[in-house]
């Protein structure tokens, strides 16, 4: 074999004549109903929506090649979308040349960092959000993105800054709204939110089968979007009653632009791309697996990272906008019969097609209807059920859920994710600093040991048996030997303490000092200290120390060899 | 009784004829030893040496009066010191009235987050810090204040800057040495390091008391002192020479400097204050709490904090530089004879009649000499040990304590103590994001279940159990299932998975998702996921969720229930 085939992805070597006419079909079907979502996410960015339909050619095809999932569609999604858009206009005006200098350098920095870790296998620091906070920042960038389109909705100008700062804009410029471009994003919105709500019920009482309900719903935005354009059109709404629209598009295929950001691009860029990249490989890599997991299929997520990388890296030549694993578009490619990237390809092909020459039918939409079916795609972004489970398992989980959120709305996406981070790794850390400890007993003719006040069990007077249930590390080590403390006064005439350590998975260099210290102090108090179920690789670092060197109880195996020593 | 009686300290109500003389000495030992002491670690913050006797007298009776330690002396100390000079340098020049105002700021800014922190019952917040970090943290700042000292020895000029920065300035300025206080300042240093090293030996040989060697060393630093003002004032070097001497002081009771500091001062020094706070804490609790064990009292942590507090808020107004619990004052007072605070009222005093009628002796006392005795008493401060211990107990303790000293002295106090939390922190989830995760069978007639790798044990045909040695959150998730996966391979015709959380102590919402999802991945693929020994506080929230009520499999009591069901 030559050294080329390397580079063929695996869904190419075993490729069968079978699959291509699903993956022609699908790839054809996924491409126009695109469209509408390519052109509002562009939209939403802030960027020209042409820009939405570039990148969905090469970066799609890069994503194709390097990829490992089978059906996962990448584009212009609404999260990376809203994080660009929150980004630059700080820096720069929407839609200006600088804007999308800007927004393909977030791209590139972007794309190369996921590229990074994808090939340093370092995907697991996606773990480093836990769900809680992923679900509220979602939620809370799903708010943002409403608040963000309301004025597109309305007619009036945009202003930038935080969700709270753009509500007050909206409200202070009310009196501005234009009446036409109302009438048409109401329209708009209020038949987007039949079909979401109420179509699929409709049509699947009418007797069509599920799979042509899919279509038939998917479609809809189209018709939505020509509808609104044919408003236009007739009326001359455009000139006449200054219903803002997509505007002129250059057509041709899109061109490969050159260009390295500068050093200051790189320093303001550096944090929110590092938000990006942290956000698109949770988002990416989560729903690749989920999309496998249906299949039976494997993905492997560092692959899965070059894939989405590559595509980022691809997009910030091709058009400037970040692209991710989207949602809906993947949806629609399963549901089309999609069988390999193969699709994905034809797809990227024909939308090369619609680019080089319809690109100028969309000229005269109105940004109302895209605004419309933005607002609704970011609606079911919000995940009101997520809150109340997190709430109901755990307040703490639902605080971070909230705090996220919360955050995400007042102080910015990328304040709103450090401060999930922050209180999710705080909760840890306030968990394992109020261990649970028990003093426990034998319970009789066994050779258990539980809890003496929930049980009925032997104790030995004048020797204590404490199970700690956490790792004793710095944070906890106050608490602990506080309780250890007080329930020795309990004790008439203490003379052992038995440690139970069975449920002590780790103790640091701070408790080892710190049980140095009470060792001896026990010892000058006329009280041994026992150990007692040491797991095997503490103990192994335990025999270097000074406190197993110097210990004035004994180190037993089991509570029971304990118990039977002592009595 | 009336209500005035509230506000008599404990110790003064029961206060007895006996203790009185041994307080009065200890008192007034106290201060003559510490003289030098208080004159060098003002010195070594910037300011003018005589606030370092200013603050040894209304700061300490305020200490006497609200602390809870029987014996602790505070007073000016090493690590606020240069904590002071750190903070301060890039702000204004050493000494200068700007430069003493921001001290008192700073002063009082700490003084009232640790009397807040003592209020409000928030003295656990000091365990925010690891000991490694503790002691990374004291180490480096040693070294800083050999490095900011040695131009006091040379007599060249002073320059601000990190640990690295000050060094360099060193070496470019080594032509500028002064020989006259090059003489002075070595010959002092070798004369305590001879103190330090040797003296306690030579004397205890030619058969002195325990006792009295303790007192003959605390004396050496004022007889070096003695000699080295006898020297200067002999020949006159300060003028003939140019050696630099301590200089004018005014004389009298120190006037109440009311002020309050601006806007700017405490944005400048809110972060600086902070680290001041919790070092300060950290450092005071943790000595009161060491001299309370060995005299068999009790010291409550947030009583300390509020004597603390007073202290510096005191200090802040009566001079300007913060103090703190100090080791060797504490030492001195502990082996003079002190049974109550009665002692630091005494020795206050005693000082207030040295600076009212006596600080002029110190006018013509080189600077080399006190930067020679901060230097010995700095270097006793670096712990090698302590690295030497953390390093061999737990690598990544040890590389905490480096981290935090390196960081220290590269990038400054504040930045090095934030890197120490952060490898601190970072440690604890990279532990608890790689868990043990251990295949069991039981021990042939037993109950007992371990490790199939380790013992000798039985297992069932298609049934694995797996035992988890950590909690289970959202860093670790991903290392679990894939574990759980791996291992499930192993296994020909698996149908049963038991996990055994016997040392599971948390399960966040994340980890109720992932096992839900993992739940019915599994039940797609004929395995039933059970659950065994789960611990009361994780099942009575596990009873509340999705998981819960859809597990494909059971939830056994222990793991040997599921052996004899599965079999």
């Amino acid at each position: 074999m030559s050294v080329s085939t390397k580079f063929i992805p695996g869904w190419l070597k075993g490729y069968s004549s079978e699959k291509l006419g699903a993956d022609m079909a699908a790839g054809l079907i996924v491409t126009v109903l695109v469209i509408p979502q390519s052109l509002a996410y562009a939209l939403l960015a802030g960027l020209p929506p042409q820009t939405g339909l570039y990148v969905s050619i090469f970066p799609v095809i890069a994503y194709a090649l390097l990829g490992s999932s089978m059906v996962q569609a990448v584009g212009p999604v609404a999260i990376t979308a809203i994080m660009t858009y929150s980004v630059l206009t700080p820096l720069a005006g929407p839609a200006s040349p600088e804007y999308v200098t800007l927004a393909a350098a977030l791209s590139l920095i972007s794309g190369v960092m996921v590229l990074a870790c994808g090939a340093m296998r370092l995907g697991f620091l996606s773990q480093l959000l836990s769900r809680p906070v992923i679900s509220g920042f979602i939620s809370g960038s799903a708010i943002l993105i409403i608040i963000s389109q309301i004025r597109h909705l309305l007619g009036i100008l945009p202003q930038g800054g935080n969700g709270w700062e753009m509500a007050l804009d909206l409200l202070e410029k009310i009196p501005q709204v234009s009446g036409p471009t109302v009438a048409i994003g109401v329209t708009a919105l209020a038949a987007l939110i039949f079909v979401k709500a109420g179509l699929a019920d409709v049509l699947t009482r009418a007797g069509m089968g599920a799979n042509k309900v899919v279509f038939a719903i998917r479609l809809m935005p189209l018709v939505v979007v020509l509808f609104g354009t044919l408003a236009v059109v007739h009326w001359d709404l455009d000139h006449r009653a200054g219903v803002s629209v997509v505007g002129a598009i250059v057509e041709g295929v899109p061109g490969f632009a050159l260009f390295m950001p500068g050093y200051d691009a790189i320093r303001n860029l550096i944090v929110p791309a590092c938000v990006m990249t942290l956000v698109g490989m949770v988002q990416s890599v989560s729903m690749a697996q989920a999309l496998a997991i249906k299949r039976r299929e494997r993905v492997d997520a560092n692959a899965e990272l070059v894939g989405l990388g590559a595509a980022n890296v691809v997009a910030a030549f091709y058009g400037g906008m970040p692209v991710g694993g989207g949602l809906s578009r993947s949806a629609v490619n399963v549901a089309a019969g999609a069988q390999t990237p193969l699709a994905s390809i034809v797809s990227a092909l024909a939308m090369l097609a619609v680019v080089a020459g319809a690109a100028h039918w969309f000229e005269r939409l109105p940004l109302a209807v895209l605004a419309a079916s933005i607002m609704v795609a970011a609606y079911s972004m919000i995940d009101i059920r997520a809150f109340r489970r997190a709430w109901a398992y755990d307040r703490a989980d639902g605080l971070a859920l909230l705090g996220t959120a919360g955050g995400v709305l007042v102080f910015g996406l990328e304040i709103g994710i450090g401060m999930g981070v922050l209180l999710s790794t705080a909760t840890l850390l306030l968990r394992a600093s109020t261990p649970h400890i028990a003093v426990v007993g034998r319970i009789p003719g066994s050779e258990h040991f539980r809890n003496v006040v929930r049980h009925d069990v032997e104790t030995i007077p004048g020797a204590l048996f404490v199970r700690i249930d956490e790792r004793l590390f710095f944070g906890n080590l106050g608490a602990v030997e506080m309780r250890l403390n007080q329930e020795l006064e309990q004790v008439a005439g203490a003379r052992d303490l038995v440690l139970v350590m069975s449920a002590v998975n780790l103790m640091d260099a701070t408790a080892v000092e710190v049980f140095g210290e009470l060792n001896r102090e026990l010892a000058e108090r006329g009280i041994r200290l026992h150990l007692a179920e040491v797991k095997g690789p503490i103990q192994d670092r335990l025999m270097r120390t000074e406190l197993w060197s110097t210990l004035s109880g004994e180190v037993f195996l089991s509570a029971n060899d304990a118990f039977e020593r002592l009595r």
